[in-house]
């Protein structure tokens, strides 16, 4: 299982928070919001919309002036905004754990494509002001999160805890 | 990109729900789990616990009780159910969406280890008594998802929108 490079790219994958000015590709962004849209939901109802803010656009101050990031909006090469859209939202929960999914998907082929990402959850805290201020009814969507992303210009670093203790008991031996 | 085996992983996995007789690893048990462990969250709060239910363990039939997907918890060579722990929890809707990227992972790596699986959503309706029906406490875990997996007896199959109806605009051509 050592040189498998999914487990790899999971196990390797960090938050990215300072990038190069280098743009970031149509192709790279296509690619990006390609996995997305694979990401399972419950009875298969792809709640996940997509916008898409790349530098210099007027909605990139929007976004930076709805978090205390604003420095990681005005830094990143592509912003992926991803809203819930309200009228295909069958049970809340489920919906925000397929969201969940699809930031992660993206996140990966962040990662997989050589770029480097951030999940910017803070922004939703000033929701639904975010959303009218891209532009946006607030009654149809829901901002979920804002992916910052471009060339990373650092090595991230994190932790995680040990296995043992997010178990809630020892795994059984079974029949081996 | 076409080579890129995150991105294919991400393309072709899909949800499996026949499952031959072999048994699941404890090494393809613990791989699983490690890549939920490594998912992103808000403040690093890593809400999720783990329990995981092998064939002819009571709680197999206690989970089988509480969904209407009875024959896939029977058929599954391994359990893994997914508890988000109240006690870390900061923000509900960030909270679920990170437990959606830990299940993503899990999938993921799932696919990776060449074995399928599905993830069953359905049977958190039966919320808080399932946690009660497996031992747990319910003022302190909420059972999130079960992830039913084994060797796939079956290809998936499943669609998914053009990424053209998932985006609120069309991606702009900036500098390009």
């Amino acid at each position: 299982m050592q040189h498998n490079p999914v487990l790899e790219a999971i196990r390797q994958r960090r938050s990215i928070r300072r990038f190069t000015p280098e743009p970031v590709s149509l192709a790279e962004i296509e690619a990006i919001l390609d996995a997305g849209r694979w990401a399972p939901s419950g009875l298969n109802n792809q709640p996940w919309r997509f916008l898409v803010v790349r530098p210099g656009e007027p909605r990139q101050d929007a976004l930076a002036r709805h978090t205390k990031y604003a420095h990681l909006v005005r830094g990143a090469q592509a912003l992926f905004c991803v809203f819930l859209d309200r009228e295909v939202v069958y049970n809340r929960a489920k919906d925000l754990q397929s969201i969940g999914a699809c930031l992660q998907n993206m996140l990966l082929a962040v990662h997989a494509l050589g770029l480097g990402g951030v999940w910017l959850g803070e922004i939703i805290n000033q929701e639904p002001e975010v959303t009218r201020a891209l532009g946006f009814d607030e009654r149809s969507l829901e901002l979920m999160a804002v992916l910052a992303v471009g060339r990373p210009d650092q090595k991230g670093s994190s932790e995680r805890k040990p296995l043992a203790e997010l178990l809630l008991e020892p795994l059984s031996l079974a029949d081996e």
